[in-house]
């Protein structure tokens, strides 16, 4: 029984979302399928892009067993791909490797990526910003199991760096943030840094500008780059989230 | 007797309109008319362009007898006509067709146009966005009539696709929803499709960001990508409205 | 199963709870039961009282088989029992009936009253205003299907008096309206008179001060006098509500 | 045709109402009707009360031809009627007079009072207070033509005292003001005197609190204690309302 | 010239106004007059009163020559007048003091009181609630310059205790705040005392709830009991400000 | 180092008060003291009283060594003192009895009470309200920790029911609730019952009509009738509060 | 004696500024001058630019005597400069002329212009769009006098065109729009035009969005694509602004 | 002890951030550190740059002894350097110069730059727009303390004026401004100017758009083009803050 069956009639009365110039809060529910050319079988569900004001693109893609893309792609795009549930091939810069849930794969810009499988799959991309006289980093695979937790400033709160940390050859970072519940950060945040935010166990409230949205697994959450932020784990268990963030670059005019 | 003559005075009491960054709700009686080179004795009323955020643009053509356009534009846009009211004839890549309420035509990029007649239109149109490995598609006429009704999801509720379902080529759809009074969506949607929306039958509330909206026939709304949307329909009879949806397409940066 | 079963985690972003001067809507889940002097097995719910600003007092009393009342009670007020659900012996003034779902009970003022049974019942009650030279109503019983069904105004739009229509010696009505889907009010109304909505059957949303509200069965509304009000009808089927009225008195200082 | 007939489907939509705990802006189609005790045939549309804040009570009352007052009342309140349309027979203290539109009557506290014809009349009244050493006013008829307008501050501006002015002996004033278009007060209030506000003629706009709001003929506006308030006469003819105020008493705890 | 006259046309623009159920700001060009028995040549313009919720009454009398009360009141309640300009003579229970600003009179509860001169005068007003077993003080005259001025808390900040500090026998304190500017109260405080306050020198911001409001010479402000509250002079010279605060009294059901 | 001595300048940056007819929420450091008749060395910060709308009144004693009350008092409320810091000496209706923190007495409605030592103590009192047939309960001494707490509802939520839980004698509960970090109501309650909540150990985040609320230890919130409400626990260990409730009685008129 | 001798001090209070996404107000004392290359003792006022939304520039210049352009200049821009006040020498493509208050200038686009004099004058510049096959209209001077002024649509409504009426060589209209007291527009309108607007004379309240804001001489409005609009003249005398429109050409992306 | 250290537990209550389209307020401690490639053991804390809306960037180096650049640098853009705290050896266009607190330095458009030391320095940087006929200013070094403080307007008002003042060639000025404390700006500005605002001693009020925000030492307040905005300087010694405003040159298309 999905949360579609059970959820009361006259469901707009139950309304989470919120959108606006600095950030946007969207329920899984209301974030409608796309087609694209190049997938088959796949529903694309577009979290963010440059049409919201961020700097990166991020879907969820639902690919039924069978589908994907029958031939790989190119766009001259860097791209994290992360296994949320079922298993997948991805092919990157021409290497493929079969993932499960928790795993992911980082493609370089400008190399070539497939993806079929039944899965789903968070899909980040954005045009990749050199740095000069550091060159890039090629593409890779990695898991989440195998990345070390790292607890951060305070107890119950933990960082894994899927993808970016500390390696100035990268335009972002990839972390898993995970909080016992209670856990919070210790200011409201104003940083230069746009987040995109996918809720993959437990729930919480964030404070957003100037109001707080509670949030459970399945939401995205996209904060534009200065937005004022801070966030409450709650529940009984463990809350984690994939987090997506830009890094180690300068501003441009 | 049109709803000009019988508001009552100090009318600014009944303002519906409202325009933020991301929707908007525009009443017919508060469109003034633009005037265009090209065209002779037509009032365009503009509904949407990119100066309000939108990937298209739509106007209402108010065509008196005999007016129009003299002779065929070209201005390598798509562009999609619906006749709302009255007669048209409209050449499209050359061909032309004379059209009542309910025709309507499909003008591929880059081909030439022209509308005369006596006639209220509907004049979508954008640039067109190819799909790599796949041929546009060529102009074409249709009528409302010859469009079957297709029931979606629930009792009550009809799709008409008139332009654009489930074809690759296309990067844009345009369809007539009808609901039976009481109707309405599940979840309240915020996907990355923007919409144009033109009430051509009954009435209904709208909600859009945080706050509902009343509208009815005539009534132009202006939906941006991912903005919260939800309908419920209301009244004593059918309420259709025409909706203009980007599809098909990956994000640009 | 439950809508308590069934709602997600998290559920304060559900909120649909609102509670000011003027008005008053409140879903089910959220009104905690209290327990009562005179009461045994019994949980009252109060929707309203004077603490709300009401000139009336309104709960929904829940009583476990073998529950209600053991002795018949008296505290000068006016009553009106309704049953919702189950079964119910309820006695007004010395003389008692069993009723089922829709059937209800007219105490007089100064009359006593018991309640036993297995059922959910709701529960008005007020000082009983006398009109000069207008002796009072005696206490009766009656049932909503007893009650005729009259078409009001508008196609699609029902009344049942079940108190006090029409009739100088009340001080109070009772009114079941009922709605096909898409009916609507034609006026905003601010009138003196209050009101207590209980929800029977179906959905809608109720315009209150500059608000809308979504609300279903089992949601109560408090109107305060004057507050701006107005309601449509939705969903696939009829739409029914319980609704108190304070009528045919004068103001009072 | 009246303006019930040519509002557009959906009316909620040109909502004007406001209520709050400093005042009301009330339009003359939500205001429905109650029916009280010793009258026949006549619609009271109550303004306002102490249960709205009111330090006294307006209606308007509608009666039909040989509808009324059979027999006279009493009820220890001091009234002022005023003739808004037709012609009534209104009897004050034993005495009877005819008016038409334009007349109007005070009927001391205590004395009693009788109204019948066929015709709308604004109805006020409140419980009188006493001034130490002053002899009460006996009850009167006057008529608007026999009272003089007076230039008041500034061109455009004008008063006509029906009731109260200057009288130390009346605890409660009623005046015409009326306005050449575009006229305004030069300062926002904040006084002690509450206002019940009808519009006779014409249109403009009335700042209460902080926001503006539209009004013309028909509406009723309730001014609380201090609550701000500031005037513009618009439109292309003389605006005139109706005005209670509580005048030349001391405060009370 | 007055400030009267020297303000732009539509001066609605310029509105500082602001009541509330918790609070109120009034500058003083629209604060209208009243009359009252009793009294001749004599302006009220009334602060504040239970009708806005406060447990005193304040106004300031403007007497022009010769005006003021011909002969002496006695209403039950206790009085402190604080003349602000011009001269007075204030009898209080009997005994008669000619005063100049800064001049002050308090007269106690049931005793009688007279005002005659030339004068703007603050008059503040309520019943005295007496303490079991505090004779009530008897009624007295002062002069603001005889009051020593006590640094509290921090540099800057000073008190003039005009009545009742540390006087177990007064249920109310009057106190004169003066500033240096920049000063400031480190505290949001929400306290159970209501506090009527004008503005005798310089200027300020205040907290009140959650909105600042500027404020300077002749402003009233009501703050209600635990109504949040901070302050800030501002401006080149010393903000002095006249503070009535009820005080010493057990809260009452 | 008290929390008064850190925090930076320009404190109302700071500002968490809120205050509403509804609810209340106050931070300690801006609850300033009061003095009380029949108190030496002791400031009495009232938290809430029948002036916010609250049918009870709450204050924190702050008794200096030797302070308190020189002799038993008696008002015909009824009394309950929670000694929250230091110890104390308290009398109820003529026993005397020696408290630490935890501690607390339940004087019966007009019966004697006294109270000194060096502490700091919570004190609610009321008008008892009483049942027909049910003799009230007699003055009585506890501690928290003889209170058994017992798990309610759910993992990590735990009541301990110092005052009246389940005794139709008693008007009034109060009782101790205690949360592990991420714990949380599982809907948003509109009751009719009042609370008067001051938090003991931890924090959270409260959610007040339509507002969220950081709150942590001395914080005072007042929740008046059928205010909208919901908890989540924060921090790294265990939230309580002491939560007083009107429980057992008939709404009245 | 200027406006900024006679506000009173605090003038924040009187705050009528407002700057949105989608308009601005901007009274004219808070609009700092700038100093341009080219000009010598000149204050530049800029009122609105593409930083602010805006499809033109407008600004006010201020010439001391002596001061303007020593040389003219030259920046592809079409530009259209209206006297004010005192007397200025403008010279358009080469041919120069006197003007006095009501004097103005169309400087075609790619043509060098000058100013020099003593004088106030509104300066508007954009970069002209060119029609298909429509030759530009060449620079050229006028006057306010010689302009006929048509009554439009309603008693007390006057057109005055300036610049660009029904000419579809030009992109832009330059109008004088004037009204008696009380006159104002019938609809809300939301049109695709955007406006700047500069009072002339008189005074009077403008809605934009949803806020209604009072404006007087001096005043600057601007008005961007779309956003709702409309206006009541208020006053004792005519009120006329000039305004300038984007026209006759098709919407670009 | 930092401020860090001694913030009470549950921040977000202190929150004082706040981010718009037109402007930001960001408190020093929720502004989160990047890296950039070109500098080691250096924190970039970035104020804003064009993703807030800005045509300048700004930020916060806290360079750890023995950071900084390794080698110049060079970008095209034109840079100012203040430092604020500890020592830093700058070098501009091939000249170094030791700078200690309040030292600065200007790098010409298109010259290089490097930075070392152990000190904290705010970094301005932005394109370069030339005028025509006005060659650009050379690199140079300057102190705080060898500018002179020039009263202005009033006193107690102070400006520094570090950079561009008065020079056509500059298209960016950086100031001082200082302020005794109570005083302000005596009106609310709209200027087109551009202004980054970082605390260097003091505390005070700012007033953007229709909100007041209280900042002190090391908050950062962006202002965009046109904003609303006034100051009060409040605490008990000087205020001043280091001011960023783009100056002198025509807007652009």
């Amino acid at each position: 029984m999905t949360r579609r069956d059970v959820l009361p009639p006259g469901i707009a009365g139950h309304n989470r979302t919120m959108v606006t110039p600095h950030y946007a809060v969207m329920p899984p529910e209301g974030i409608l399928e796309s087609r694209l050319p190049g997938f088959e079988k796949t529903k694309i569900r577009f979290h963010t892009s440059p049409a919201m004001g961020a700097n990166f693109a991020q879907a969820l893609l639902e690919i039924e067993d069978g589908g994907g893309t029958p031939a790989p792609l190119m766009d001259g795009l860097e791209h994290f791909f992360f296994v949320v549930e079922g298993e997948a091939e991805i092919a990157a810069d021409g290497q493929t490797r079969r993932l499960d849930a928790g795993g992911y794969a980082y493609v370089a810009a400008g190399k070539s990526y497939a993806v079929t499988g039944a899965a789903k799959i968070i899909w980040v991309k954005r045009p990749y910003v050199a740095a000069p006289g550091i060159a890039p980093r090629a593409s890779f695979f990695g898991h989440r199991h195998d990345v070390p937790k790292v607890n951060k400033h305070t107890r119950g709160r933990n960082w894994q760096a899927l993808l970016g940390e500390a390696d100035m050859a990268m335009d972002m970072e990839v972390n898993i943030l995970s909080f016992e519940p209670g856990n919070y950060f210790p200011f409201v945040e104003t940083h230069i840094m746009q987040h995109g935010l996918y809720m993959l166990e437990g729930q919480g409230l964030y404070l957003l500008g100037r109001e707080w949205h509670e949030c459970w697994v399945g939401d995205f959450i996209w904060m534009g780059a200065y937005v004022p932020q801070q966030f409450y784990a709650t529940g009984w268990g463990e809350t984690a989230y994939l987090l997506y963030k830009d890094v180690n670059r300068d501003v441009t005019f």
